[in-house]
């Protein structure tokens, strides 16, 4: 009788954060591919994971402007559904089959962490920032063209936490080179009784299941990041040692499920 | 190994949006009383809890700007811990006990954002404001003082959600009499695994435990409150229908606990 | 010696808001044409300035997705220079030549706001957001397609001023048809002195001059608008009281340039 | 017939970002004494002012809680009239008189910002954030009381820019031997007409004129401030090289008037 995917719950079933899938999601993003110390992805990975022997440290930091609709026309209302977002995906080993893990993650909008909390993502609040692509022919359009540049950014709480550049070199031809392990979270909801502090009433390695996945447009270039210490955030542990190529995509897919790898902390 | 109450958990424990408690909180506050359709009461009610016949419909809604502070000096770092909330706090009854129960609330950060979760408070992202009192006199300075006017406001994603306003008229000698029902939240985490959408991994009827309350300069006076329809939101479902009185006081408690009342919907 | 075409000015010229031009702008932009009283639209009118008698109370309002660049690269910062704009213009008469003028216009970034105020647009802060179109298939994605639907909006201070949404049905062959008037704004700065309250020091009429302004990917279809009342705006005396097509289209221009028409209020 | 003391003007009146004066302000204060490198201080002198050769250097930096209110009750809507501000004080000289001028100022509200503007304060957007005094007892509270401690920061574009703690030791007896200089602001107002982008309309050394001003509370101790290098900025350029006392206060004044010290930049 009270409605909603998530809190909060009504009749109505319209005050929900999170309403049933499917999701459809579409962005523009940048990624940058870079290696960091190898023992600081490890020190990051929940029970179930292992280190990428293969990978040397590789991980990949996102910045993401999404657009997200569910059932309801929600890509109309924009000042509530549209969001940004910045990660990092550290590559790990799940059981002998490569994917990506998400420690960190960002973003600007109530709906897409309440999502994000069921999938596993561990997202926090953030001001996220990506140069965009604009049709109309100008020295502030950035079109998709050798030579153009791109700059991103993620802060929160006034905080610059990373800051990235690409600069467009040539179109890639097969994405799916590049792109192709599926990514890994930790769902995690802990409790607040006395005593039971540390033991998590939901803990869960998952594996993120994407419908219709498209990735299109992607160019390829040189790229700069930085991953900044401040108070309060650990990012800094897994910052650049070498940096790799720079990508500028658009993404979408669909969601309507979530692949539960493991239960529990044991 | 890894550390954090909440995510993101991590080997040092600094990222986490909420970390082990003791949490501390102190408040201002205004609160206005008011009535609404006790039907309206009743639909938003979880299991468990039934409507107190008695209250008629009675709520209050209240705005707080907080100070939190766990253990490690967090309110010298007010532009990560320092946040303000909007909530409605309807009355209802426990197996016979006289209850608040929490089915909106508001707040502008993410840290607030996670405890709260924790606990069963069904926290969006909103702004939120309340006139202020401040101690070096000026036409600006709204003293604790009769005749003094404070307004309060809560918006999400550019919506004014309710506007509230008071006029302070004498101060409340037993403020116990006002505020002496405790509060019953509902804790929510659904799944995300296809087939299971509407089988929440964790649904549990809580009580909140509060240490060491106090409650401070309590003012009272006239009041005004509106709660607007708006697009994506439900709360207006229990607008008032005739307003009481309006306060304005100081409240501070620590959490270290929660109970639970009732696990599972069934 | 101290440097910047606005405040503040420093020796190394980093901090102003404004550095001198040229100014470079690429957009998105979702515009709808209405016609409101045209009384109302006469009494908004600076100095200078006629009623179109043949517009018959015409207006735009417009929603733009603003990236900026000066000569120091600043496409790659956006989180300090891309923006969001919403701004109503009208029609009206300037000496014989068919102009619109800006009574209303809001931006979510101060750069933009230093050098709207410069040019004479009455600049304040807000939220605006609008749909996007994204260039990887999902249902989320707005495609510039018959059907595609687009919202827009914005908020200031927690209220929401103005809502939009547009349904694409065809491109336009010839937008020179549709955005043919020049756009004249009030610049205006005011004293302080006492006795000098309402005598401002620069009280100017103006054109915005515009060089290699591009306009591109122009459709149009069905179109909503609303103008809401809120506190501490007059917007709504400008509301629609019909309401004509929706337009989805990109524009670029660069602006070194600033004429004036007619210097005081006399 | 058209109203309002800054833009937008409207026949009612009601959307100016600033009003008519009286100006009403009551604020809750973080000041931290500094010395930074005399030549930096002088090298941002407006013409009109020299340096202050007994002062060494001396600098304020000052974080600012604000409630405003003009002649409608405008403190009862804090959503739109509250703010918070952060600047930075030089010691100066002029003309014999020993003054304080302001370089670089901070605030997160367009009604402010305007106000600034016209006094000839530098206002740029930020977000401020400084720990306030409650009066309900907890560990979050932070009395007026020996070991209390307070942070403060300032942000731009999610970059942090100052960052300040201070620890309370003793009240201050008597105050106006602290913040005893006036201080001195540059109104400048620039054209954009191509050939006088350097030549502005208006530029003006002011003096603000403050009525009833009420110093209060004030409490001292020692302090910490950090004044950060990021892109798009230059007020790292004052840093501090040492730093003095702490202080924490309220503050209350009313605005009316601005006296006109120099005009001209010649």
């Amino acid at each position: 009788m009270l409605k909603g995917f998530s809190v909060p719950l009504t009749p109505q079933g319209k005050s929900a954060l999170a309403t049933l899938p499917p999701w459809h999601y579409s962005s523009d993003c940048i990624a940058i591919e870079y290696w960091t110390d190898p023992a600081a992805i490890a020190a990051l990975l929940p029970p179930g994971l292992t280190p990428d022997r293969k990978s040397g440290g590789r991980a990949f930091f996102w910045f993401l402007d999404w657009q997200f609709t569910g059932s309801n026309d929600e890509l109309t209302d924009p000042a509530r559904y549209q969001y940004r977002e910045a990660f990092v995906l550290v590559e790990a080993d799940f059981d002998g089959m490569a994917v990506n893990y998400c420690p960190f993650i960002f973003v600007d909008n109530d709906a897409a962490l309440a999502r994000g909390w069921a999938q596993g993502f561990p997202k926090k609040l953030g001001s996220i920032y990506q140069t965009r692509s604009f049709s109309a022919p100008s020295p502030a359009a950035a079109p998709l063209a050798k030579g153009s540049r791109f700059g991103a950014s993620v802060a929160a709480h006034g905080e610059r936490l990373a800051t990235a550049r690409i600069q467009l070199e040539e179109k890639v031809a097969n994405p799916a080179t590049v792109f192709n392990r599926p990514t890994t979270m930790r769902r995690y909801f802990p409790q607040l009784t006395a005593g039971h502090h540390e033991k998590p009433a939901v803990d869960e390695l998952t594996l993120s299941v994407t419908d219709d996945l498209a990735i299109v447009d992607v160019w390829t270039g040189s790229a700069e990041l930085r991953i900044t210490e401040v108070p309060g955030e650990d990012m800094h542990f897994i910052a650049p040692l070498r940096i790799g190529r720079g990508y500028r995509l658009g993404m979408a897919y669909s969601v309507t499920d979530l692949r539960i790898l493991r239960t529990g902390a044991g």
